[in-house]
């Protein structure tokens, strides 16, 4: 990682909206030692509202940060929160309301919920795959009359899905996709699964993640172009299941292209990727964003997903398919890379490219 | 179950090869209280030779039959094994061999492993589904000059597969196939799988797996005509995960056929049928080969393995697919339907159908 | 199992409080086919009131009876159970009040909540070990002036001790007691455990559970005499834990006795043992409550929790202790024999001894 | 850490017996950036000798290390490893005659396994509870006549609950012990544990642990004096138990000492505990070798087992106990702390007490 501050040098105040929940929670460890955000607020629903935070939140991971432990927490509530840029780890139950309000009171939303993903004017952005729909931001503050923003991340298993196949749609163009997930529990937030659902048990169904993952990998490997995103062309298949897996998303794909690669031409823009060039010096970019594994049995959820502290998928196995042209397994992290993680990555590219402005 | 002796009114005299490992010890127990079968031989590896049953094999599940606990254990040789039919559990780095020579020797081989499946003359048999096939015997006697026969199950997650897509091949015809299995641990064998590569983890990948998949899914579900199995002419793609299930593979499925049915009319098509007819009175026939449930998120290994016994499949979220036909999802038990228990009705077939004769 | 009526050859209609829940569902499965008792209401919570039983519960083993899915659900409430006998799978926060609702309106309630267990004129009863407490409801009733009377079973993981302990008990007399319990998450209910606290995790602390467990050991072995139990004059330490495990608590056991039993003494002792005479022609009685292997690395949950259909114990390592007397393992099964289980063998002893009367 | 070189300012070049086994490999791990000791050769069995060592081991975590992935595996042979300073990873069947030669050749052998530890004249050494055992040495070389010697690192249980004891032991004095374990399935190495036995399940037992865990928790508390380790005068009793998770033993424990301490006086003396002054500057010595917990539900494997880097050990629920004084959990890394970590950290000991001399 770089640390170097972008631009004017300076650092920016940020609050976490939903700081208590596993995801919250995430944000506070990912932002403890940031070198350009400094968390100097903690929002939570009414039942947090007025506690300390260590008398709040039932941490989950590792040691909670002093600093944080001792903040008293804020409602949700734009009048409350003074930092100009709120990362939401709001429920969508919640999140359309809520985030809507920060955006027009002037605050940059870094979303990681659904609600806002599939608007037109709204940048659904993975930074190594499509920092470019960024420019959706000047649309989306005219024409919603906001002097603040919304930046959506994607959803946990399409993003894992989006990078491993956004070398290969450049380069050969998908025309079909199969995706079959095994996914970790903790995607399904804290407590989440219960236990006696998922020991020894496979879960298939995942309430509308589906849908979810096929609309957004259209949108997520779309062109931004004259104003607007034009969704990817091709025709997706997803089937999601829960597995008894702490984290980690493990993504089965099988894909057809317009232009047909080898496997081995497909390994070779797998490992030449690089991801969009303003992302080269971002602080949570990872090194390499995507590996490719030799490994025959690999990737493995408890064995890879900490590639990159998390920011890292990895693919393996890519091979012919005797139906469409290649199969492949992709993992990443989908607490961090899915969630947190990807969204403290979109607001250091806002940062980096100049648009957090005076924020 | 019906328990009526067929035709002669007789009881057959079994033996089982590779009686000592997690598959043997299943036949065990599935045969322990068979109206038509006598367990009067065991037969294992060298090193168990000579030893009682009880003291050669580590019992892995339930309660050790106490006749069987007693016997001495056989050496794996045609010459020693007086039984006429013979239940093989069976690695196949030794079952080729073994088996051919049991055959040869006059033996029926009942066999779970993969060597023969693949051959002309071989029937490649999931009794519900083809039994028809057995008609190859004829021609394998003929040809091979054995007075004996090989009749083989298929691959536990082909078994589960098959199963499900059945009355939909028999209807609508396949056309293309992608299957996505999540496997138990028991379809390794004992010890198999290493917890420390499976606890909170996924093995996207196991040896040898996919490629049989593919191949038996087309014998299974092909055609016996004019003394010829013709294979079903459709293409398969499939990819194959272990995770942390004791029992029951899972297998996510998209198909599209010659003849597209709606959602509604395959899950009739699922719910209707009945299987073979030969199949309708043998004792392990569950009353449904197949049941649909229409619970949004089963079925579940956890949940459904133990439908019927063990030897009904269970089907699930039964669904358009925005590129194939239909999607679905079904499970069965793998050492059950998937191996012991499938044998052991290809023997009760062999049976009711007179096959066995004087043996 | 013996099935033939007790007596007056009739059968009685029960009810069942918390049917919703997991306990509540463990005595639907329980009751589904019991020669004694008929299930005619079953009663839960605000939340469930008035719904058809299937569509108010999630249910979570195996397939829901036809006859109870189609039931409405009743309030908690004594005015509109009709049945004389109600099983209780309430849980302690509302317990107390209920139960003393039900039983001063004249109903018999079979309790498994905490609420009442050490009340000096309330039984605390595992049948074949103290059925003779029974005694205490004359005293109850005279004393609380109810027509109705509670009887409580033991906390799940007192019942497998104090099973595993009473036949050592009984003839070389407790004096100092330690308990290490490795419980499974069922103990919690559900949804109970998050999946995030216990994959490939231990939790060391079960809220409120050591003192439980340590006060009600005492109680279940203690003598009646003279209208009241004097409670066993023992020292007990319990620590307990939470295990990634389904079903199935078990429990290391270090002891010593006023009269030093050698091992081998203490093996004769658990195999010889049968329990109270009033048990035996009980329904639910398993033909050997205890069960003592000979496996070096025997009970195992998974392995044993199903013995004697889940109401017998089984005991393993009975050895020499180099501090105290001796150390065994105890495996039982928390949701049938520790809880729904235990209550309905309390209502058969109930039923057999007389003391259902008119009910 | 401190990185800073002992006295003469140099390295040491060291081997790895063992090296491409679960203990090997985490030896590799934890020496990878060692400040002391370089990594030269690598040795292991036959099957390996002459092969690279990338092709020699199934690597089990994280990325294997580039300059040893290299190297060729050396036989285990005391003529043909050079480096003087050798880790044994050697299973316990093959270690006396190995361990025993390299150290008749001059070689310090800093070993696992169990073979050496109760030996009269053989530290068994934890270094901040027992840094003076080392001591030992003289009279070991001078009675073998070895101009190389053994240092023994303790049971990985054993080394758990020394640890958490060794405070309260130095204050009060144990007196006696109980000592209930839950064993992480990679302390038994790999392949280890078969998934088909451990998943949703607990094996109450461990071939040979109790017994050396009871022995040798007498000898790590013991007192060096006048030549001799005089084992601690206290009676103890263990019982072991294999529990569903990857890394991380958790000790129940009770326990009486001479001089009885309140909860809060062996809190305050746990905190307080900094360990032998030896240790102090050591490159593996964490900062804190123990930490007390308050969270009413700790220490857990997956949460705490890492603090530290793994060389902590983390303690709670100190409490009273009912008949003994007092009871707590302790927790600790089975295959850092509790074997490669404790090795090396063994190393450092004598390196930096100028033991290693002129190797």
């Amino acid at each position: 990682m770089t640390s170097g501050l972008p631009r004017g040098g300076r650092r920016w105040r940020v609050a976490i909206l939903g700081a208590t929940g596993a995801v919250g929670q995430t944000f506070i460890r990912l932002l403890a030692n940031h070198p350009w955000f400094d968390v100097v607020e903690v929002a939570a629903s009414e039942r947090s509202e007025g506690k300390r935070y260590a008398d709040a939140a039932r941490w989950l991971e590792g040691e909670m940060p002093q600093r944080i432990a001792g903040m008293t927490v804020l409602p949700t509530d734009a009048g409350r929160v003074t930092a100009p840029i709120v990362f939401s780890a709001l429920d969508s139950s919640v999140a359309g309301d809520v985030e809507r309000a920060f955006a027009a009171a002037g605050k940059f939303v870094l979303s990681n919920a659904k609600n806002f993903r599939m608007e037109d004017d709204v940048p659904l952005v993975i930074p190594e795959v499509n920092a470019g729909h960024l420019a959706l931001l000047d649309r989306q503050r005219r024409e919603r009359g906001w002097s603040g923003a919304i930046v959506t991340n994607a959803n946990c298993a399409a993003t894992v899905a989006a990078m491993a196949l956004a070398p290969l749609h450049e380069r050969f163009e998908l025309d079909t996709l199969f995706l079959m997930t095994m996914q970790a529990v903790s995607g399904a937030g804290y407590p989440g699964v219960a236990s006696l659902d998922i020991l020894g048990n496979v879960i298939p169904f995942i309430a509308d993640e589906e849908p979810k993952l096929e609309r957004e990998m259209c949108k997520l490997l779309g062109r931004f172009d004259d104003g607007a995103v034009t969704p990817a062309a091709m025709r997706v298949s997803a089937q999601t299941n829960r597995v008894a897996v702490e984290h980690g998303h493990t993504v089965c794909i099988a894909a057809s292209f317009r232009d047909r690669p080898t496997a081995s031409l497909a390994i070779n823009a797998l490992r030449e990727w690089k991801g969009a060039e303003e992302t080269w010096n971002l602080p949570s970019r990872p090194e390499f964003p995507l590996t490719v594994t030799e490994e025959v049995n690999r990737p493995q959820p408890r064995r890879d997903v900490a590639a990159g502290g998390g920011m890292t998928v990895t693919v393996g196995r890519v091979r012919d398919d005797p139906v469409l042209h290649l199969r492949m397994v992709a993992l990443g992290h989908n607490t961090i890379r899915g969630a947190a993680g990807g969204s403290v990555m979109n607001a250091e590219l806002l940062a980096s490219t100049g648009r957090l402005g005076a924020a």
